[in-house]
């Protein structure tokens, strides 16, 4: 019921779960960059640390601690984490 | 740097790191009943689902989504997911 994901050699990680037909996941990024496509658009809150996105190569933006950022459907994102870890909830909202 | 952790079959899984000397972890909890030992104070935040928590054998008590609760450094503490698989943040204090 619960799926562990790694990307990147490990450094950036998540587990997976579903709740109300709705698929989500808690994970945490290690100090680098790192570029995911999308299928189903997704909402990413920063649960702790501070998260630089790059949406649809629109420019970068810093997301600290409590903020929320979207991802649509069918695109792409650059994530960094900033001064350590990072970590997040990803919403899947499709 | 990060660390995949599974507990109970893999019906708790979490994702370790550390930023400024402080440890914290992230996971899931699927629906089930279960019950940790701690070695450092913990700090519990409940990010997504309801957890129900039974700190020190004190009695059941409701955590929904955005509530916090502490755990006592070489203390215990059982933990439900209710109505599906619940996640949190755990922040140790020691």
């Amino acid at each position: 019921m619960l799926k562990h994901n790694t990307y990147f050699d490990g450094k950036v990680q998540s587990i997976g779960f579903e709740r109300n037909g709705l698929r989500a996941t808690v994970g945490v990024i290690a100090p680098g960059e790192y570029r995911f496509n999308t299928a189903a658009a997704e909402r990413m809150t920063v649960l702790s640390g501070q998260i630089q996105a790059n949406v649809g190569d629109a420019g970068w933006a810093t997301f600290p601690t409590g903020t929320v950022f979207e991802v649509p459907a069918n695109g792409a994102f650059d994530v960094r984490a900033v001064g350590g870890p990072a970590a997040y909830l990803c919403e899947f909202l499709g």
